[in-house]
């Protein structure tokens, strides 16, 4: 059994380590509570991933960031690698913990519903609903109006003074079943529709059992062009363990393209891996002979 | 030099083969002039997207398939081998030529657009719009209207009564640069935003140069819980020939998740392939031995 979380890759202010990182132990404890009482990675990922995307910390859920004409627009997806089943949505605007959307999602034929036909699903499939404003934390609307003065482009995610923090958790259960579930708000300023990696199975997040399973954070357009979390499973169904894994992906995406951004990565043998190539990617592990969360970032 | 085009896998009825061979050859041959006349793989793939989506005997474009609520949410994305560059949009119903807003999007940094914004973002960069009633084709909507009074589910691409044609589009020019193109309405009475592998890069298309590229067409899901594009390209930068890479993908498509489908695909060396599972699928192709178009179903 093993769960790794992360908290998103870009570059953190120092004030700001502390509580990342008690959040992202906070949720991997989370979900390895459900491993350790005999549940399933899935229910472990999505319970990690609601943690995250509750923390006010991290750029998913409540806090995340807003595009360019002020609203949060959400995006999440998760993967059941017993199955290979997958659900998603993105451009959420109304659904409080959007990866719960993914999860409803993986017990229906679609696999992604984009928009408002994502709320009517979730709200058909009972999911706490918000208005839209209830998902805006004051402190980024503060940003993001001294932003639209400025006339900002889209951030980048290594602006050091931009919130980054999409947020994923993979995990391995008793029964070596895998998952992986990814959270995020997208990019500051950014054009609305615009749909990075996140709810994107093989760009954003990937599992399947046997192999391994990833979740990536970053610029997710580079994650999108090279499949990232597809071609991490593929090096372990190689043989790569899960950090040869993360660590051939990050040369990939540096010496490919040129992108920005990191993963964490699980391994059908239960070993974590995590990577990036920028300042920060704050993480937090639980592991069978590591009982108590170990955090970085 | 080589391009292969597919108007959709699925149950054909007889008499409209003739047409859909002659609209997939004409699609072909549009690619192939680009082609010849020392035009890059991205135009002739666009060219021949173009082509079958203004065809209203192809499920892409004016023609396409209707929601549940009667609306025609088109779906395209596009890649360029040589870059990596994706262009992508889905939800959009005010767009002439979705591949074309896709072809717009390699421009900018984002790769995937949906609903409003991608049409907002069409409409500047200078794209025909028109009104969402004007892509939707008489007899496709006297279709819906039967299908609302049974209260029918989404239709399967299996129904040999419904209409099918995903359209895609791959090819490898006189510089070895690869490209691939896909378009869609999707599934009749299809969930509202519900999206499926077409506009998702690794699931319904891929291209990098030195390996091969992929179009993919079938019941969205599967191709996305399998990431095909890419697999079909991973097979090829293994030294499998495009149609090695095809029956590859078909055979793990069927094996392995029992979904329905095909594709077509487009190596290094110039050579095409496609496969499918399901009774039929139009497709048509001209290489640098062969430039009159061939086609079948």
């Amino acid at each position: 059994m093993a769960i790794i979380v992360h908290g998103g890759a870009g570059s953190i202010q120092e004030a700001r380590i502390p509580a990342a990182r008690l959040g992202a132990e906070q949720a991997a404890k989370a979900g390895w509570n459900i491993l350790v009482n005999g549940g399933t990675a899935v229910d472990a990922a999505v319970a990690a991933a609601v943690a995250l995307e509750d923390n006010a910390q991290f750029n998913a859920g409540y806090g995340a960031v807003l595009t360019e004409d002020g609203k949060a627009e959400l995006d999440a997806g998760l993967m059941d690698g017993e199955t290979l089943n997958v659900g998603a949505v993105a451009g959420v605007r109304r659904v409080k913990n959007p990866i719960l959307a993914a999860k409803a999602m993986l017990a229906v034929p679609q696999t992604l519903i984009i928009g408002s036909g994502a709320e009517d699903f979730a709200q058909q499939r009972g999911l706490t609903m918000c208005e839209p404003e209830a998902m805006i934390e004051p402190c980024v609307y503060r940003r993001w109006q001294e932003l639209k003065q400025k006339n900002s482009e889209p951030t980048r995610i290594t602006d050091p003074d931009e919130k980054h923090g999409t947020i994923g958790a993979v995990a391995v259960d008793a029964s070596n079943h895998i998952a992986s579930a990814a959270s995020t708000g997208g990019v500051m300023m950014k054009v609305p529709g615009r749909v990075g990696d996140t709810p994107l199975a093989g760009a954003g997040f990937y599992a399947e059992d046997g192999s391994g399973a990833a979740a990536c954070t970053g610029q997710g357009e580079y994650f999108i062009r090279l499949v990232i979390a597809r071609r991490a499973v593929e090096f372990m169904s190689h043989g790569y363990t899960a950090q040869e894994a993360a660590d051939a992906c990050v040369k990939l995406l540096t010496e490919r393209l040129g992108g920005d951004g990191g993963l964490i990565t699980v391994d059908a043998a239960g070993t974590v891996g995590f990577a990036r190539n920028t300042q920060s990617m704050i993480y937090a592990y639980c592991l069978t002979s590591q009982t108590d969360p170990v955090s970085g970032w």
